[in-house]
């Protein structure tokens, strides 16, 4: 994601690693169809696309009077609310924005543009920082020669910086550590497939694509040190909301006694979810996992498919959360509220 | 599979479900090429191929000497042995082929090939009453409501008959249960996605089909009550080499107490293999899993991709192997001894 020249540009993730194609959004209607498209995906990238366009939306409205670009800014907010339900990201960002305009007074349009752009940049800054600092928290976790699995994508394309469970890969292996890693391709969209794999391609990281269904006999074979992998949304008990196939890797990973961590910026942990159970789960179109296949449309119209974006851990099957403050551990709960504050 | 007027005719099965295609398989080099290239799979179905093909090499050997029609079928066996290294029937239905000209004195060229011709067919009609047999046992387990997970395809396109698991499925379904099935959709190859999602759908059969990644959730659901997949080979200890996934579906079935049986005629067991580890499991192309995902021709040379086709799901995770004979229970080595009369 660039932001630069006051124009928000993104790489079209959908068209990798065939094509690197950048797009320009320049209204909240082409924010909510780059994000509910997955042509922008990731938690906190989707947050910081919507952060960007509140501010977007703002500048648009800069021929209105103060109170007229509220409403305009309220309406934008609903609207990409919308988008894509799961993350929390985006909720929490466009929350950050709201606060800029509800909280505090302008004495006119533009300063609130201003404050609006600011407060985007400085969200987007944050999670650059935030991964950062997963990075330098997590890394610790990986000796030398490690094998590490993770799950869907959750490098640069899908943060504000360098990313969250592949920001830690990144941080261990800018300090030296000999490491390789089995990419989890993810079907349906093949995030692993895709992105991952071609990323850490990118970046000369020792990589190894499998299919979603051979995790399992690999860590029955001793080959995986460590289950790395992001979030979407983190209840207040710890379990996570991530990618489909996300709960499969994690129980594996338990039955043969395999280190666990979501990695995540305390902007993805959603305090009044009390546990997974409340994360509203996305539902796609069945033609996402059909597609391959050369169905004729008879056959598609009548096809019954199940198609959950995401599903949940249940924090039990968690070693812990990496977040930019540092690893939290059981009980979640209680670490999750004090990093929080909450009551 | 069809024999008819002496030809052997397969459904390619690379091509369904777009395209229902007959090919004719008239020599070795013709069965080979089709086992190798998966037109025909499954470890019955490539049995019965194997069969069939040293008849037709018998046929064609019609004008040699009975010497010289040995040797042929002894190069054509050696050959044959190698389209597919895992699934043992292939192995079984050669050496049982074999047998007919090794043991038995015939007494010229003529009756050698009518001996076996009857005894391919006879190969082809047990693999079908035992398919049969297998989903009447088999049906005993399913109650009605229930949902049922299955892996890869084991259905008519696999076997002789109306299939192993998919043939547990099919009498229930005749029994007057009502039932419904998950359909992993298996990748690489897809075998769930285009076959047995596509045959299930022919015999009006209520199914789902969902990505490898997401059975573990439905299992924590509850919403699977039986899982039910067929088998390569299965060593002496009861370990079962399955289509690559099914380690991962048996593991995390176990974990959500939900019964899980393998379904397999008894050629299928290997009393050679003392247990699983014993079982040759065969790597197969990095392209089977890249090719959904557009890579340029310089990154496809420069990836790593791991792709076995089978794994290996140990004795101790399965309730029970429904055979022909019955349901073989835990002790495996014992109950597998008694039924093959091994000492």
């Amino acid at each position: 994601m660039i932001f630069k020249d006051d124009q928000l540009q993104i790489i079209d993730q959908t068209r990798l690693p065939a094509e690197r194609v950048y797009i320009t959004l320049s209204s909240k209607e082409e924010s909510f169809d780059a994000i509910a498209r997955l042509r922008v995906r990731g938690a906190p990238a989707i947050g910081i696309v919507a952060a960007y366009t509140m501010y977007i939306v703002a500048r648009r409205s800069s021929d209105l009077p103060l109170s007229k670009m509220h409403s305009e800014l309220d309406s934008a907010a609903r609207y990409l609310q919308k988008s894509r339900p799961t993350a929390v990201n985006l909720s929490w960002a466009i929350r950050r924005m709201q606060a800029v305009y509800k909280t505090a007074n302008h004495p006119d349009t533009a300063t609130l543009i201003r404050s609006m752009r600011a407060e985007a940049v400085a969200i987007h800054e944050e999670d650059a920082r935030a991964c950062r600092a997963m990075g330098q928290v997590g890394a610790e976790l990986i000796a030398d020669d490690f094998n590490i699995l993770t799950h869907c994508h959750t490098g640069s394309l899908a943060t504000g910086g360098w990313g969250t469970a592949l920001g830690v890969i990144y941080a261990a292996a800018e300090a030296g550590r000999r490491l390789h890693v089995y990419v989890d391709e993810t079907r349906p969209l093949g995030q692993g497939g895709r992105l991952t794999f071609w990323e850490l391609m990118q970046h000369n990281i020792p990589c190894t694509l499998i299919t979603d269904s051979m995790a399992g006999s690999l860590m029955r074979a001793g080959r995986i040190n460590l289950v790395l992998f992001g979030a979407d949304r983190i209840a207040r008990n710890g379990d996570v909301a991530n990618k489909i196939g996300t709960y499969s890797v994690a129980a594996l990973a338990n039955m043969h006694a395999i280190p666990v961590y979501s990695v995540a910026p305390l902007s993805t942990i959603d305090a009044d979810m009390k546990s997974g159970a409340d994360i509203p789960i996305e539902q796609r179109s069945s033609k996402e996992v059909l597609q391959i296949y050369g169905y004729n449309d008879t056959l598609l119209d009548n096809a019954s498919v199940y198609n959950p974006a995401f599903d949940i851990t249940p924090a039990g099957l968690l070693s812990g959360i990496i977040t930019e403050k540092g690893i939290l551990g059981k009980p979640f709960d209680k670490s999750i509220s004090k990093i929080l504050n909450l009551k």
